[in-house]
């Protein structure tokens, strides 16, 4: 059975995609019995695009001349960015053609109206590649583990930050060298704030915490905080008391499917943790679950042949689908009810700079104890005239923690308060 | 839709399966829309099983009352061992109900006579949890990864081997010692063999390699070592040179879709490889592709709730194809044609007694020349009238390194030749 294909947008993932199936189709028809050909390509500029690939495929400029085609079969949107990706993929679908997307940012802002769409017409609506490229997260947390009540999920799913942390943390480089030669290598764009102001991962965060807890979570429901103040030091310090740093998608759920809350920060992971070990631009997502106990998924989190995969892969499934008259999981679940961020409970890291007086550090250790948070460890960093203090807590309660900070940030003797990280991985 | 569900086997992965879907029933129903009903559990020795469970399931000793009870729609096979499985699913199969199995000896024997059966009802039969327990591995290279071209796999799937292997190699225990104290804690056997023997791991391997490679590979095509002549020696030499000894599962296949080759032995894995850092009784799988690049796989590879929830995963799957009138990938893979050990390409590190007198190294290093074995390190350590030789060679064809190693016993100044040890992630 031969499947046609027409594919929206031809970057760096749609002719990845397209090379792939150019040169492994005969592989690929023996295998599983599909035979995929690439029926038409959308691209807004025809004029970008020369070659061996525009003389051997159909372009167009127009990408409903794609999805509106009564020849091609399944559509693969690679464009990015809600419009005009949201209506071409809602007319696909309403048109009874499967979609395969790699949209993280779409599906994180209109998963109901989509997958509503793709119920009503009773196709598939498949999107592995929107979190964590080539690593099988999506299929997994949907297809492996749907048995199992999933109690947490962490996940280092944005490439450049994690690049950026790594050279932070294993060469001492400031955030500012870092991320200049993570854009020298192309690992950062120019306008870098979709990484490193953590939005990318919120989207993916939101994704994964829909599939997961089966219920529908937005990135506006994701509390997100990116690496941009991130300084040396609180990574040197990090490492001081067996810390790694890394920026962390958290997505939890209270016990008896209670609300579930979903946040993107930077975090602080024991050394011996898996997470720990992940290093420069790749990904992983661990996963804690009551029957599965501790798993890891970790791959290629970016780029066109990895991500290009991953759309293969589903690809392969809608057009299995369709030869054998069956359907995969769509659904559309209730709205989360999401945990306020000031209910999170953990250990977190809090530095500051005291004048380096007697009864300072009896008037810092008030202000925790004031707001009931118990200090786990504290160091003192002696600087002249004035002293580094850090302090690890016991779990505590984000509210308590963050008024900590905001009484110890009115104490004269408190010049100034630095960046308060939590802990993940670690007690509690 | 309810799906009737009969259960073959109710040790200690099918009691927590039916714990699981007690438990879970509800939730998972709304999650996936597929209603789960335990019908029938048979077991060898009714007498065995009482208590709440007996009391609120129906059992019998008749596994045939099972699988031929016209209102069961799903078999689950939990029984393990080649009869009266085989006869079971087969009869099941024919009967035009989808299986779930993790039966990974009976997979890894007789491949094609059971999917054949599969395909001719056009019924499911789905296999998670014969690999790696919880690990999603086998949907991720049937699903996820079918459109790329696996290169090569490495995997630890034996939590046994990986629990002493880790003790050996964390505390300097004995094999002896490692394994003792495995079986007081229930991660081995009184009977080791299946574990410490590699026969295990080498099933898991052959199951592998056929959905890897789409070529039907069965136990007896793997070449298979265990890890029970390791010394504490060997382990310590190892992590002098920088690296952890694992007993690996390989899989790799010769470019443009050659011959595949599959082998499990103990290997030597440089630290900073993500597969070093696997500890205790975890598994996880390195999988190399050419779209995909890296990408590795961990959590729980045995115990009876991880397991119970790879087989739910894949009795979700069942059900939802039985609802949806689709089926899932099931095909008969051709024979693969397998490269014979000899030709295996890699590093190796060879030890050996030598008498310490004059000359002895110039002997030694002939007889790595002589089969044109390079040499990348070698240590000498004294040991009064005897030393103790070392060496890590370049990558090398192991027939080549087994003929030197034959050379190397026949040499006089040679007392003895210890463990040839692969070097799996290093050089070439």
């Amino acid at each position: 059975m031969s499947v046609r294909v027409g594919i929206l947008g031809c970057g760096n993932v749609g002719s990845s995609l397209v090379e792939l199936i150019d040169s492994g189709g005969p592989e690929i028809e023996e295998r599983t019995g599909v035979s995929l050909q690439v029926a038409k390509i959308a691209v807004r500029n025809l004029a970008a695009h020369q070659g061996a690939i525009t003389e051997k495929y159909s372009f167009t400029a127009d990408p409903y001349e794609v999805v509106e085609d009564p020849d091609i079969d399944v559509i693969v949107e690679v464009i990015g960015g809600i419009e005009p990706a949201r209506d071409l993929i809602l007319k696909a679908l309403k048109l009874g053609k499967p979609v395969v997307t790699a949209n993280k940012e779409l599906l994180a802002s209109t998963w109901s109206e989509l997958f509503e769409a793709a119920l009503s017409s009773g196709v598939d609506l498949l999107y592995e590649a929107s979190v964590a490229g080539a690593v099988p997260l999506v299929r997994s947390l949907r297809e492996s583990l749907p048995g199992d009540r999933i109690v947490r999920i962490m996940g280092i799913v944005n490439g450049t930050t994690n690049f950026i942390l790594t050279k932070m943390s294993e060469e001492g480089a400031t955030y500012a060298d870092a991320l200049a030669e993570a854009q020298e290598l192309g690992f950062a764009e120019a306008n870098p704030t979709a990484d490193v102001g953590g939005f990318d991962a919120a989207a993916k965060a939101a994704i994964v915490a829909t599939i997961a807890f089966g219920c529908e979570v937005t990135a506006s429901d994701v509390y997100t905080e990116g690496i941009s103040a991130l300084t040396a030091d609180d990574i040197l310090m990090a490492a001081k008391l067996g810390y790694v740093v890394k920026l962390l998608a958290v997505a939890e759920r209270s016990p008896e499917a209670g609300p579930v809350a979903v946040h993107v920060h930077p975090a602080m992971v024991p050394v011996g943790h898996p997470l720990a070990g992940v290093r420069g631009s790749f990904n992983a997502v661990f996963i804690e679950g009551e029957a599965i106990g501790d798993m890891m998924l970790y791959g290629r989190g970016a780029g066109g042949m990895p991500t290009a995969a991953a759309v293969l892969g589903d690809l392969i499934d809608a057009a299995h689908n369709l030869k054998s008259g069956g359907i995969g999981r769509v659904s559309v679940p209730p709205k989360a009810q999401i945990r306020p961020m000031d209910e999170l409970v953990t250990q977190y890291f809090v530095s500051m700079d005291v004048i380096d007086e007697p009864g300072v550090l009896a008037d810092v250790a008030a202000a925790f104890g004031k707001h009931g948070v118990s200090i786990r460890s504290m160091e003192q960093l002696g600087r002249e005239s004035e002293a580094h203090l850090i302090f690890l807590t016991h779990i505590a309660r984000e509210r308590d923690v963050q008024a900590t900070c905001e009484e110890l940030r009115s104490l004269p003797s408190v010049e100034s308060v630095g960046n308060l990280i939590r802990v993940i991985g670690g007690e509690g």
